[in-house]
């Protein structure tokens, strides 16, 4: 149960891609305000109705990005890695001071498979952190199936790494991922360790066609 | 059980390191000849006898990195990151044709924890893979607690990701790990991801700080 801030809205911006959709979807079937941003308010408004009508009872609404921003406690990040760091220097006034959640993987595909993209921050959440001096920037969420996230509702076998370097932050978005059934948070370390996390993503995606599978990550011994 | 090369000798390069004394001593009970290599043959040669002393009926010698990498079939390397790239050039005459695994993670650390170093050719594996152009390169064995190789004869609980760029020598090295009971290999795919299960590391040396734990991983859904 998600008691901490039950008053407190979540915002995802790429609220309405399936990352996004689905983290949405998990998150208010667990009694969390969402609203799902969208450079297209009218696109996210039209999402969360389809989302309300499927999962009746649960609070989400759509928004424009900007607006998303503005009225999230905690602002979780899921665009696509192109759009990033336009996006969030474009915010950056609305996001000061908030819990900013990244969940972006650079990534690349080409006839190999998936392989990591050049960050110059190292990683999308340094880069996050940079575009965002006054944002608190925690990394988190990114291994975990939207797939998986967008059906059934039964838990979801997965841990979730969440690296950062404001510890009562990571704590919090800990929080926040084990309102989500079956999900664990596991403080993974300092958001300079966010290419790996990052990059792991694309081995689980090697993973994922090899075994035909939705891998995800379990953490043992914890 | 460890059917397909029963009479082939693994060898470990910086076999009487933590690391390369615990994976050589899962091997050997799981019926593998294990040879340990070292810088000092002496060593090797003792470090082996304490072994077959504490665990009777092992097959475990020691000798000089060069006699091991001769006699290995497979060939695992567990040295320290900082002799790394000088230890295989001057064993490339020896290790070529041979099937080599690299477990080797390029780490720091600093006041803030573990950090990866900068490999020119982006990783252990890949620099490994840059130094031996006549060998099969396959990288595993990251993220395995050399105190939990040591201690116990249980099953471990933890899988090994596995990436290469032949897929024939990962499945000889998915075969290795599962000889080592509760162990399962993961093919995480191409080589080029090396860097990103060697920078793991430094994310799980991060859990076992916060956790106080000998953090592996599991790979769901798979």
């Amino acid at each position: 149960v998600y008691e901490d801030n039950q008053s407190g809205t979540v915002s995802i911006l790429g609220g309405t891609g399936e990352q996004g959709r689905g983290l949405g979807r998990r998150l208010a079937m667990a009694g969390v305000p969402v609203v799902l941003g969208s450079r297209d308010a009218g696109r996210a408004e039209t999402v969360a109705e389809e989302m309300r009508t499927a999962d009746p009872g649960i609070d989400v609404s759509g928004a424009s990005n900007e607006v998303a921003a503005t009225v999230g406690r905690i602002v979780i990040v899921a665009v696509p890695y192109a759009g990033h760091r336009e996006l969030l220097s474009g915010l950056a006034g609305a996001l000061a001071g908030k819990l900013v959640v990244d969940c972006v993987n650079p990534l690349g595909f080409d006839k190999r498979g998936a392989h990591v993209l050049a960050v110059p921050e190292g990683s999308a959440a340094e880069e996050a952190a940079a575009v965002l001096p006054d944002s608190r920037i925690v990394a988190a969420f990114h291994h975990v199936s939207a797939k998986l996230l967008l059906e059934g509702d039964g838990p979801l076998d997965t841990d979730v790494l969440v690296v950062g370097d404001d510890r009562d932050a990571k704590d919090e978005v800990i929080r926040l991922v084990e309102a989500i059934k079956g999900m664990r948070g596991i403080d993974a370390g300092a958001l300079r360790l966010a290419a790996h996390v990052e990059g792991m993503t694309a081995a689980l995606i090697s993973v994922n066609r090899r075994y035909r599978a939705h891998a995800g990550l379990r953490v043992t011994d914890v």
